[in-house]
């Protein structure tokens, strides 16, 4: 595999990882834009705005723009997330001309009015279907309380904005230089960067500026929402972590493998195989300037107290002990073991390589991560421990229940 | 890639395909045994069977069974199906030894009379779930409909049969013929023979019987349930096709890509495009003996009698016309770019080499499957549809109707 990289004059840059072994390829395009680039009356535009990009542009149709996907075979999807946007694609190499055209044409979207208008029944919809979903509600609400003023506290969904807020919001945001071009796979690279240069180059340049990063050990505070078409009990925890940009990641992404992988771990050990809860896991989120550990857990409603103080003890445990040898060796059996699964297609590198550089401006091989997970050491976890206390944690509660004792350990 | 083969004294058949540039393996051990080898006493057998599997054996509890996965990191699953039921796991090469032991160890299970108990519950809660979800209940019926008693109507999910049905199913099914076991990625073939040949050596051999292999038409049914909690009507239609073992597969496929598939083609211009339905999409399903076209259509209830008449007139068109070069073309690509993109990956090369092994006892590389869907002609799409009249189908309405009339083309 070979690493490559070369900038626009508007700021645009573009990543490629080529291997020769593959025979397809991925391309996405990553806007470094996303919830917390929201001011409060445009909450949900980032991810509406995802949805009008596949509405149309000057030259097609939204007919034309699913035909010309369809058309090349590509396996195409968008996501949007508290601080990226992405757009993507999988295909047969010998497409990458068509790949670029349709993928650079639809960034420049029309945002035609009678189009927004239609599509705001799609994104209500999507939006009452997440809120409907007990697990999502909870992760959603638990951010807003744990975050507070900070800006990663913004919902994606949020509300529906207006059509001039988000075409304000476009200019501002789907600027050149916070748009990363990503590739991997069996392609030819100057041909990429040719064709990305013929329809980006003209791409406003403009400011990669996000606003209110920096570090959060978050408010610890602790809320229960009743909602009563919910049969159990749906726990979030959110603690402090390592920012994205720290060295301190590959520990935190073992510790909470150890502590909450849904394959066993502490919290599965304790709460899950036992049969005390339907599940508990605890799972690490980088951000930038701010990472986090999230634990979560559901169960019947009345063993909803005596289930907290179990997995408050864990983490307290964790906290105090850190874990040993033997739980470190086994996350990093399985760190490493999703780690290369991961990286066999071109799309999982292509998705490494966007969010590697959205990041931290660096390529990282998978050999590069290899050997960063593979160094972690006992004394690393307790480091991250020390820094970022994993039972200092904000807790919210989403289910059938009015009350719940906030747990005493 | 090199392809390996080999056969232990008892008649199971291990299958590798080594590739130096992988850095991940898969491993499988695909049974040839799923509904279709059930009799009526024992339906549902096949998958209750694949879960207690995972139980526990002579050497290890089902919590080390998990421990054991969980230990080296790998992703584990299996499924079953009409007629396979697969366990299969990816992991890192240097783990070769623990995953043969432990996937060869459950394909040996104690299949004790209080799991048997315990599981009881979990299968008859999942078989609730499936029964509750339209699409998957309309799938069911309708196939029980179009096969009449062809045993390819047999319902996976079934009832729940009795221990001692389920230790004689195992004795009679799970015999050394009947197991092919398929390795893909990068890893030492003579290392993975060895493994097997100490796990499976042993294995009793009995003969690899199915009965009730052959072709057939289907019944061309017309029926209607009725189902007071669902919202849209469901309609499955399903046409005779090509068998598994018939060269005309690869045109049945494409066919059935330009009829019906989700991301624009016939169906989908006709019907999903304009609004008329929710979903209208058609595969192609390839069996030991038989083979059938499925054609699935959602939409509001009011909407069905019109729809249906559009959807039989595509179909008798297709039927009567063919499909034009440009559908040929596009299906093409769409066919390819699957096929590449599936293969990426040491687990899709280790179904496929499982699967193609179990239909065709012949090992088909990337290449050779590349080679003989490009080959595809309109003439032989044509023949497809003189053996295979794609608009004689059988039809299952599931929804808040209670009556639909059938349509008249």
């Amino acid at each position: 595999m070979q690493f490559h990289q070369a900038n626009l004059p508007n700021g645009l840059t573009i990543l490629g990882e080529t291997s020769p072994a593959a025979r397809s390829m991925a391309l996405g395009f990553f806007v470094r834009t996303g919830a917390r680039d929201e001011t409060p009356a445009e909450s949900g535009v980032s991810h509406f705005l995802e949805h009008m990009v596949f509405k149309g542009t000057p030259r097609r149709s939204a007919l034309e723009v699913n035909r010309d996907f369809s058309r090349i075979g590509a396996d195409n999807n968008a996501f949007t997330s508290e601080e990226n946007t992405v757009f993507h694609a999988c295909f047969l190499p010998e497409y990458l001309p068509e790949a670029v055209d349709v993928l650079a044409d639809i960034l420049r979207p029309s945002l035609r009015g009678e189009d927004f208008d239609m599509e705001k029944k799609v994104i209500l919809e999507e939006i009452g279907m997440y809120e409907d979903q007990p697990t999502y509600s909870a992760y959603d609400q638990a951010r807003k309380l744990h975050f507070g003023d900070h800006r990663l506290g913004n919902s994606v969904l949020g509300s529906v904005a207006s059509g001039d807020q988000m075409a304000a919001y476009f200019a501002r945001r789907y600027v050149a230089p916070n748009v990363t071009v990503a590739a991997a796979g069996n392609f030819d690279w100057s041909k990429l960067v040719d064709e990305v240069g013929r329809h980006c180059a003209r791409w406003e340049a403009g400011p990669a500026a996000r606003e209110g990063v920096r570090e959060t050990a978050g408010t610890a505070g602790f809320r229960v929402v009743k909602k009563d078409k919910v049969a159990k009990e749906h726990v979030m925890l959110i603690a402090g972590g390592p920012p994205a940009e720290s060295p301190l990641r590959y520990a935190a992404d073992m510790l909470a493998m150890a502590v909450g992988d849904d394959s066993g771990s502490r919290l599965y050990w304790e709460l899950v195989d036992p049969g005390l809860a339907e599940s508990a896991d605890a799972s690490f989120h980088e951000n930038e300037g701010a990472g986090s550990f999230f634990t979560s857990m559901s169960c019947e409603p009345e063993q909803t107290e005596d289930n907290l103080a179990i997995l408050m003890c864990v983490l307290r445990e964790v906290r105090e002990e850190g874990i040993t040898p033997d739980e470190l060796e086994q996350a990093r059996s399985k760190v490493l073991s999703r780690l290369v699964r991961g990286s066999e297609r071109p799309k999982g590198r292509m998705m490494a390589l966007g969010m590697n550089w959205t990041y931290q401006h660096q390529y990282r091989s998978v050999d590069d991560e290899l050997r960063s997970f593979e160094g972690v050491t006992l004394d690393d976890v307790r480091r991250v421990l020390e820094l970022y206390p994993i039972d200092r944690v904000t807790t919210l509660a989403l289910g059938p229940l009015a009350e719940v004792k906030r747990p005493v350990v």
